[in-house]
């Protein structure tokens, strides 16, 4: 049997010399001022059991970890439609960029890279709710509303020049219905969502119970978490993909806010959080933390 | 001696099989109402003397033409410095892509893309006046007053999508003061200006006479001159530069209202109009009416 | 329990429509005289028993699904030091792509495109033995011989220009030992071996079994097994990685002989042929036996 | 009137802060021991009269300095035709890219970059002589012989990795009849040509006189002359055009030896060598001399 309360101190223990190394997103200043030396941890069981180390219930920003809830919203609204707007194969290149939009003419690479996730942002709001994607975080954790940072979501919308690059540009390819500036927004809405390593575990539990909350609603199919988890898998962690899951194994999504929030269907959902990040832009602390999990669990998907 | 009338319309007889050819500018819905076979075109001697065939007095939107004056009139507010901003190296690839611009990191690879253009724009902009490129057109032309097409404009900047993401990507590069907004406004009144063959040639005479117009105001020194042509015969129309050189030999810049404007330097100022684009999106009627021209007069800069 | 006997019979069934379609290679003249019609599939359970279905026992040319026992090879030899030679990321782009080989300084991009599997090969290569990785699937089929196809490996080696300008442009990196045209051969002598669908499965065991073979033998740690399979479901379809990974779901590795290897760690390996290929280059009707099987067993690693 | 000696003496002493920077071509090893502090020029107008400064008559590696008399011997013989295994654009990338090559289907870019000038190399192979592009350089001479340097051509044979990969992918697209080894062993040999700056200038002089050597021998057309000169101005210098054309505004050709040739049409033929090159690849003080040349002379063709 599996010790994860041991597993889990073992890592932080062993973090230690990585926590303060890596950068902070310095394009958002509020971001910019956290403490890059920080550390939480959370595992859960399918069965609702959690273990948590360090800072496990502070929240932090979620960022981009909203991509994997968006996505399964869409999947719930639009099903296999939303294909038609965005791809499914990695990025291959830095995140935010344009020119695979450009050459592959307005249908982003998948839906994890800021250019796929304001397609998919723009295809949740045609259904008229302002903020779609947090909505479906407080789904999934029966109801419990959940909270963004004012002050992150307007200095992300303030220097969010590439962002509106990007959706000017899908625009022009004809895939935008909305306003780029209100897909933009709300982008940043959701971003700037914050929440805890546990309650992250908590809400992402029904990516490892094929589509089940705890509450035992069904937010998605079995086929479309099973599906989720491949697109995470291939694309959650920018174009660090191939490492991640050489190192860790894990279908995941990550952060610039520094959280990596991790799944082993049928098992566990995992969520680190630690604000130094790496040149790809994931948690330098986070990364480690999640293959020393797998590695001394001796579970992952492979 | 050369005799252009006779040249012209031996040029004028030659293109008729390809007047109806190409394809108009779709994007702008009152250039794509055009019928593309019709053609103009206007040699000037430096003495002054012109020679016209066909429609040389039909004014058109010069659009991109624009992008000559634009620089040059920077060249004189800016000087050397405009380089600090935007680079003068061939495109060699499609005249509207962000690739480059992302790779270069917001610096346009040359003034006469869009992504250069807006970047010349946003530097004449902070003179303070509304229409910088227009005034200099104006003095280019002894103070003769020029006209925009507000249809034009307003048609253009509706469907400004991909102009738009540029400016906010170069903006996001910190190489933009104005806002994305206004900039873009600016570059769509001045594509919208209409003037016709002869007056182009007229104005942009100083291009042949190292700097001076008609009426001997010197509008630029004769090394800003020697370098604006230098940019036209590399950057002037899009990335057909190895074409154009081999097939004309001449400083040129064209616009997707199907008009061209060529210099031979020392010699004449020429413009050929003709709205059926190539799929390089220049003229084709009017690259052949060039290439003719050279070949008949046997002058060219090679 | 899952019934994979009935399973293979109504993937079989299913398939119908699919066989024929597609084009096989054509570059290599005997692959293209292959009846794209033909089909056969094995699965391969940890316990040694099997399933078989259509012409599971017709041994085909394996071409690129070599490079999967290749990489294991190296893996056992030369461990983590490979990694200093070739990237684990997913390729984005054609599967014999230069680019990414030349804007990564000869570091092919995974060792799953061919510009990889010449530097694995060329790894191997060191020990002296003139067929490697044949050498190592030998030893994964409990020492039964190998052979491989004289007539295909000359074609092959005839046209390999583009492999040739792989290795040299890898040489010029200095990320080449041997002499290319060795290199190009060898790796074309191995890519002409000819296994059935029954062999690969009993072959890839040890992929399934954490290291072990059939035999009894550890031809791998655990932990390099794990890391192959992560390896094989980020890179091993060539650029539909993200496609595999959400319809299949398992870690896989096709040829253009029109066979793909597929592996569901501790429960099976599963091996499927038809020669007819789907634009990315792999196998059309085995793809879609592979999402039949997945979604009719219910069985993958999401 | 124009003091042509006066200005070479000025340019000698201007450049002398710049000799000895920049860096010798490092991958050919008899290259790479040249002192980069050496320098020599010559003009030679139109009527046979030169001018000198420094070692204009010593004999250096002309290396891509050849490619431009290896078009005009290919324009002589297969007319119009070359362009369609060979594009005239500019390259906007390192001038010995794969990627234009890849993207392009084995079509270069333009004669003036290696991959190009391996195709023109191809084409005046089928002639069936061994160097067809010396023959053509000592036609331009009045007969007189040219040498070549075994120990340069063997040199940079041995290290032209890059130049076979070149040759071995123009070959998988069907765009070269050779042998890629013959090629790319014909293009060193001619590379490996040495000529003092004052035999380039004679040599290059039909270039300026629309195709007639100074002996009276016509070797191209004018109209084929005006077009090499529009090539080398587009596409002479690597991807340093833009500059070029905006400081010098001549047609050139470079070569890593730090040779550039240059042409007034109608005027003078121009060739400075300094060995130490600039991050382009051209020759530091011998594009500050020619830039010099111009602004002093007040002649270029802009």
């Amino acid at each position: 049997l599996v010790d994860y309360q041991q597993i889990l101190a073992e890592i932080e223990a062993e973090v230690q010399p990585l926590l303060g190394k890596g950068r902070v997103a310095d394009y958002i200043p509020p971001l910019a001022e956290v403490d890059p030396g920080r550390f939480g941890m959370a595992v859960r069981l399918v069965d609702g059991t959690d273990f948590c180390v360090g800072e496990a219930d502070n929240a932090f920003s979620i960022q981009s970890v909203s991509k994997a809830f968006r996505l399964a919203a869409a999947a719930r609204t639009h099903g296999e439609a939303i294909w038609k707007r965005v791809g499914r194969e990695p990025s291959g290149t830095s995140f935010n960029s344009l020119i695979q939009l450009e050459e592959e003419k307005g249908i982003p690479r998948n839906p994890m890279i800021n250019a796929g996730a304001l397609v998919v942002m723009d295809a949740l709001l045609e259904g008229g709710r302002p903020d779609p994607g947090m909505e479906f975080i407080e789904k999934c954790l029966g109801g419990q509303p959940v909270d963004w940072d004012r002050f992150v979501a307007s200095a992300e919308c303030e220097t969010a020049h590439r962002n509106r690059a990007l959706a000017h540009l899908i625009k022009s390819f004809g895939n935008l219905t909305g306003h780029p500036d209100e897909v933009v927004e709300a982008h940043c809405r959701e971003s700037a969502v914050t929440l805890s390593c546990r309650d992250l575990c908590r809400a992402a539990m029904f990516m490892a119970t094929a589509g089940v909350t705890e509450e035992g609603v069904r937010v998605c199919s079995a086929r479309q978490v099973k599906r989720l988890n491949a697109v995470l898998l291939i694309s959650g962690v920018y174009d660090e993909a191939g490492d991640y899951a050489y190192r860790v194994g894990l279908p995941a999504k990550s952060g610039v806010g520094g959280g990596v929030l991790a799944v082993m269907p049928g098992v566990f959902t995992a969520c680190v959080w630690s604000p130094g990040l790496n040149q790809k832009g994931n948690s330098l602390a986070g990364t480690k933390a999640l293959e020393l999990l797998t590695t001394k669990s001796g579970v992952s998907v492979f």
